[in-house]
């Protein structure tokens, strides 16, 4: 395992990130309490400038656990709207439950199975923000590229897994991962690039 | 000094992130040669996918250098200029040469002077790229924030110095880079967030 930025850096920044947002500072609180994989709120206001930018109408997520990259998206929407996709009933409840208390539901359609599954149910989807299983994110981004909009953001968290793309490991999630940097760097019809945060956020742009 | 991002990791993102523009390439080895500092190639490739997203008419650039940055604006750019800006009238002409062999001149200014001063003479400015003396880049922004247009993105290199913002030096630009940081972050107008790619890419959105 690696550390892929210097924690001294994150701490400074995450210093300077203040946030008075009850919401965010509730699921971060039990995100913490629960050990529950969240984005930290570096990649979240990461994910709010980069809405902010593409100004999209669809935003699809793949896994949005209890919804804390959901609400980062919703916040930043001006006109447009986010769906959340969850395996666990749970999750899903918990987000709808935050957004309507934060008066954020409208902006948001809530899902419940299989991620890839449901997301082939939208077209012209402007941001796809993909969180699930790491062996699953080159068949879902490859499932998924009929429907992506023009000019389309892909977002993937996780994208150096804990550092362990540059290592030796073969275990399937590693592999999935470096499969998928590869396919969208190599792609012609996407400029890729990581932003080194937290456990790396994968930005690709459909260039057509 | 610290030591921002693992360097296994930039060394998997620069194998990733493949180039075959010859003008890229002859700038990079020049920056090399004569210990010539750029932004790099990592950081080059942010500013496309920027550039891409934000679609912009005016990127302003202080501090041009020999036009590596610019050229990575302009190869993005869709109908918009890019303003080089730099004291020096050799780094000037070296930049008006390499765009004009890579048929990028039509999208481009060239100006040499104070890049402060030069860049009043712009309005309604989309980009405002920031690489000047670090002890300056707070005047900078205050000074330019008229000639901001709605929704501008100020992107400023640089911001993490090194890791020096997390020491204790009082050095002018350590003290400069810290203040500018706190300005933006804590501004109520703008969005802030900093990558921690190569030596830090502060990215500022106007939220008016």
């Amino acid at each position: 395992m690696i550390t892929i930025t210097e924690p001294k850096i994150e701490k400074y920044l995450m210093k300077l990130s203040r946030e008075a947002d009850r919401h965010i500072l509730e699921m971060e609180r039990i995100a913490k309490q629960r050990d529950f994989p969240i984005v930290d709120r570096l990649v979240g206001r990461l994910l709010f400038v980069l809405t902010k930018l593409k100004n999209p109408k669809l935003i699809v997520e793949l896994g949005s656990g209890f919804g804390y990259s959901a609400y980062w998206f919703a916040r930043a929407l001006e006109k447009g709207r986010v769906v959340l996709i969850d395996t666990l009933q749970d999750n899903i409840d918990y987000a709808k439950k935050t957004f309507q208390q934060a008066r954020l539901a409208h902006k948001a359609e809530f899902r419940v199975g299989n991620a890839i599954e449901r997301a082939k149910d939208y077209n012209n989807i402007d941001i796809l923000f993909i969180d699930i299983d790491k062996h699953q994110y080159l068949e879902a981004v490859q499932k998924l590229l009929a429907n992506l909009n023009d000019n389309a953001l892909i977002i993937a968290d996780n994208s150096l897994w804990h550092g362990r793309v540059v290592g030796k490991k073969r275990d399937r999630d590693t592999v999935g991962i470096r499969k998928f940097n590869e396919y969208l760097f190599s792609h012609r019809d996407f400029f890729t690039t990581v932003l080194p945060l937290r456990d790396g956020v994968l930005v690709a742009y459909k260039l057509s």
